[in-house]
């Protein structure tokens, strides 16, 4: 709560048109919507734009239908990520609207006039292992208003692929990059453009790949500008962000 | 090279106006200022719009004044990081325009005319021990044109320092957060704000710190959204993207 | 044992009323119940105040009923951590008054009079995920004589849910704090209240949450005071000491 | 601050006897100390009965002088930790009441009436190499009220050390264990008590000590009930915590 | 794409001879099969003597057969490693002359008149547990033209064993040394022999061989010269360098 | 072959007592028997005084029979380790003399006449999950000549249970200390005894035992002296070392 | 104490030939020097054959001059290991018969009368770099009553040097193995040997040999039987254990 | 020694043309130049073509100047690595024709006529900090023989440096390529030539570089084939290992 917000309720408070009470709750109670296994915030939608995100994992898939609807209520639009199977069908049949994304066990719902997103968000994979989080990032940031695009297996053993599409590279506003292994590409993608690179190292590989740990130190040493990196197999955390930039306004003097 | 400028140098050549040699030169020729040591990319300010920045360390103060020549001829603007005191101390002897910043080892020269930047990145920084990088981070984005502020010794033991800057932290278009020890910071700032936060672990700490990779972990698994992650004391690579992201043009739909 | 009853034994030898064969055994055996898998320390209860626990993992169901019949032989308080559904099937089955706790796998028993307990012990839990550990620690806290309350879902991404229950915070002798992730709850709850917090990492996470390693050692690195930590997912030792506190004693000047 | 407190003040608002502007700056401005390298929380010993503790590594010593005396402003107590020489001396020259206890690097100022303490908190030492660190542990709660006392020398590898002093062992309200190598002693401790133990692993060994992480890792592991951890070579923090435990009161009944 | 060609291709253009949009998509477009979840390389054989090999770990048998056919219309060569059983059995009904070798789960195709090959690469292996990934190695070497020999179960406990075959040791051109647990036999063949020895750890052993980062690290740290490792299991990394060694042409002064 | 033999067979040759070819045979050829999947070495007891043992993991029931039959052609001892229960049901029904040890998996055939075994081989086992290892090492001790006895269920929080013992812990030639979780019982014992003992962690325990390093680390930077240590788990190596040990006989002067 | 010992105490008691007063003494107060930083257990020398061995590590030249008086009032033998240059040059000026012997550290005080020693301990190292651990072992071996040989330089890279003494190593009645880098030298003395090997591994190495590390744990999964394993550099553990292995008397059947 | 060599020896054995104990002799001790603190290998240039390599590091100057004098007396070629500045200056002073390399802190000798070298050995090297361990690959292999050629700072994150060089790339017989930070130039490297790649990672980066670590993770797990590792910072094995490949003779059908 801002200064502003503070000083005008105090001001309704002198007023006699706040109740005390009112006021005490207003000050110590933020608006959730406890229950029990969850305490849901329904107003996010409002401060930020979109709901609350339902992380799926280690939920029944009873408690992710009460969940969803209970956010339904207050908005018409729903992200639930990592959903087994099981869950994934249930709210299918629960939720009427709900779509399942199976490559990364997203399940959405949109409003019926959702566009195609504003500006761009571009998904780059290094291997077609990899596609399962490079999905759950293009999701996320659909979710949250971008245009997203993909450039799908273009792993930096084969540097031709990626130098055939610099033009979709440098067209985008933030670019996810996804790989596994020895985690390069992003050290190549942000050499290519000057655009925020948000590099997500994968579990995909075997031996000394330490089930992606060699990937995300390569890709937090890397000698490229203007990258940063999620936790591995963070799909969703990295679209998040991607999008979160894409939002960003024009920058203006004060 | 885009698809438009590679079909205008083919036609230049059909057309007799580009010479075979000159093309092929052109094709397979980057503009690189070789100095034996480094390999410059002098055109990276037209590209970029900002020239490219000379990491210190590990070159001798020798190598650093020659590099920063070369670079100050094709530019009005220069910074370098991570310099030795004997290293700031020439090149401050050497380059009229030369300002150090002592707290973060940085070396900038900035034109006549810059102003105080467009938009609006925040540096928070969790303890004390924590300045050198976040100072770093500060004046990278300031020097790649954005508008910085600082916000100091706020980690989370005692939370009321945060809360009471609420109104500064959802100003920003981008957030640097720094931290060392538990790295818990960015997680409080990003449940705070619905802006990109580029979290920064800091090697401060002993023990099972780690040299900071305590720190550096608990930003990766962070369950705030929003939150990506740069090497260990990597400021600069902070910095860099939060003036990225800060110099993203309003998203437009297509 | 302590000098006194060393004394007053050997005096007991010395008046011949004690015969040398008994001393020599009850100098070097102590009362052990010898189940063969198992030693069991039926004098504990005397000397502590509550029997020994059993730990389940690794164990067979018929072994825990062997050997949870044996304690209740000296006892009329038993707890069994960590059973498998089959081992609390037949607990339950062959000990009449045996309560399963199936959030937490646990078994107790307590004597009929049993009240609520004495003094408060809190346990805060980050997030849902989170709650079978939380639950061990409650009902461990529980069985060993102090009012447990629980206070669930308070993760530091939204603060608010937290800072709306401080007076609860305070009003606790001891506090255990249950956080996957980056394991960061433990450093706000401390900076809150000047009480001794018990921190358990939990293995809730994935990819660079190590199993719990990140958030074990972010708790490790607090920058608040009075938090010490015991192993990932180990409930059972968290409670077990926040109960020692809270039967701490009032403290006397000598 | 508490629903009762922030009830009144807001009584106060309407019934005009609180200006709104002061219980805006009431309600968003905690008492705060501000030396611009340093932010000190002026009030902690009236809300906690103790003073806020001076983290004096990477301090200058003229820091650490400038934040003495504005604590001393406000208390009559200081704990300064980890000075070096230098600090200690300057810290020694200009506080007049200053004393430095060079084996473990804190600087105190203690009332004049200061008695021994009250209750009982046992520091309990491995080994000579780990005395630095159970000196910081002793000195801490020392400050912090508790009446401390010091087992030193007790290691392991030479039970008969330990087992002769079991009645002082019983004696302590808390324990604070101290040992680097294999860092077992607090599970032989913790087998001999039932008091809570605070296990502090040192730095102490090679090799395979991996730096104390050997130390932690044995610790966390125990197979002893009421024993946790802190960072490695924190005797600080041990010791803090320890003196919160002796300062419980008797629990009650509710 | 050489200098020369670049050349010969734009003198081309300037002659007329090759239009201007086809040495665009020339310059920007490599030869690549899309099947959407594979872009293929089916120029390789020209290029490099030998076809592009298919990693069979993670894609689904449907995905191997369809990759499968499409290079062996460019080839009549095929190798696919780390097969599934199942994966394994579709291959064979479906591509005539595919070939399983079940022990390394590797899959080939060889054209009717295959030699036995040229030159020597020798697979060394310390136990019969590793024998899978020295199958991999050998089956790789074989399929890139090199004539293979194998020696089994010479691990380093039972010298005589490796000592009674040097003769064989030397004739080789290159050496793959395969070894799981203390991963010593690279350094005994390298001391034995002057050829390029390439090693690769398995994660064959228990406990404290961390899944093969014992071999592998003991590898690197090898006193024998003339030793390079792989990954971890890594049996066809192995045989591919082995096999472009032994395809090495005679050097020649310039 | 020591230098007396070497000299004795060269003579050989020189008198055309023995024949060029089986010399060289003899100076190249070890005594393998050689079934393809295993060389084993037959001649081992003859040596040694007692068989090679067979490491039973990743061998199929058929190749254990294979290899066990043909041991015992040139012997009437047998050991296999860690066997299935496929393994060991075939092998006894095979193999009539064959001895199931189910705890840890062993099988054994021993000659009709063998005693208790000579000296005296120590097993001591911390918790009763670690059992298995302790009995692998309780039966390879005796298949090597060892009289064993055991000594179970006495982790250091309870010290009496070991306390108690002593005298049969200094009656043992050898000990073999089994503990997992903090790993503290070798220091302890180490503390109480003037004979060898060999140390093995267990990878009982959870969280931060990492799979039994915590507990092997612990074990290697034991403050006690005369304490070695063998792989996490590695029952069988440490039986094999303390049999070796107790088989020394009388060192005598020069 | 022995029950022997006990009982014989006990009936002293009642005999009225011991008072109650030294018994209590002589049962709860083991033969301590207590030298204020220091605790030293005089009579060890009676029970173990030699007296305490001084780690002199961390312990000022003065505090090793005290102990070493303290130690040989109660015997003409010392061991003092890992001694600065100060301290070793104090202790030679204060200690007349001192000896320093300044490639491993240690100081070493010995009777007129000492001869060579009894049986056979063989300290073999691999390379000149691990000399100083290797020296370390022989000294400690030495100082417990071994003979001792060394056999150096003979790494697994050139097995020849160390093949060409196979009988050396048959002779030994324990062996010491010294070797950084890999550590592939135990397994091979190991194979070569039915006697106990005590492998060291040194720091020795760089980059990917992390201190050591690499060859511990290669030699902790040696494939060889017999190996036991110390800490990193622990020449003083080896030597020791070598030494009590050394002294093992001859078995005899019960 | 093969079984053509070991008949021979036999033969002549029978026809009394080689004694009995010059046969005992040849056939047990190799040809070593025992210095004391190192045992020289003098024949190896007779049978590998080049002189034992000298490792500097942990060698005195005198005892480098006397190993090198010794080799000298056997070869004349010299190469010893890692040498001090002392060490080299004494080297340089001793040994007339002895040429210092300090870039990469080599000492060489080469015969009069040393030509250029045969085939072509290219060193890569990523960043200007990684110069020193590319120098120490490059003076190797040309010390083995090889012509060597050198291609500076053309790391991932400028792509266009590399690829204007392709031709280069593709000329050589085997490449060394060195690299720190995010080690991903060999994977690029490896894409672009179908030649033996050997990866140097280096300890060049700061924070997750881990030393080195993160890049050597990187180059083990590379998606590109051909590749294999040597040690973090190992420019000399690398050198050595391309060396030997680079003399690979051509590959004949048997």
């Amino acid at each position: 709560m801002g200064i502003d917000e503070l000083l005008s309720l105090l001001e309704g408070v002198r007023a006699g048109e706040v109740p005390v009470d009112a006021a005490a709750s207003r000050l110590s109670s933020p608006p959730i919507h406890d229950l029990g296994h969850s305490q849901l915030d329904t107003h996010r939608e409002l401060r930020c734009g979109h709901p609350e995100v339902v992380y799926g994992a280690g939920k029944t898939p009873l408690q992710l239908v009460e969940i969803s609807r209970a956010l339904l209520e207050h908005s018409d639009r729903l992200l639930v990520t990592r959903t087994t199977d099981d869950a994934a069908a249930l709210l299918c049949a629960e939720i009427p609207r709900a779509v399942h994304h199976p490559a990364s066990g997203c399940i959405t719902v949109e409003p019926p006039d959702a566009g195609e997103g504003e500006g761009l968000v571009l998904v780059v994979c290094a291997g077609t292992s990899d596609l399962p989080v490079a999905e759950e990032a293009a999701v996320t940031a659909r979710m949250l208003g971008a245009r997203v695009e993909r450039l799908n297996d273009v792993g930096v053993a084969g540097l031709h692929r990626l130098l055939g599409r610099t033009d979709l590279l440098r067209e985008a506003r933030a670019l996810v990059v996804v790989a596994g292994m020895e985690g390069a590409l992003p050290s190549v993608v942000g050499g290519l453009v000057e655009r925020p690179v948000i590099a997500v190292p994968t579990s995909v590989g075997y031996g000394a790949s330490l089930g992606g740990v060699a990937a995300l130190l390569a890709m937090l040493n890397s000698c490229a500008s203007g990258i940063s990196v999620v936790n591995i197999d963070n799909g969703f955390g990295a679209g998040y962000q991607a999008a979160l930039i894409n939002r960003t306004p024009q920058a203006t003097k004060r």
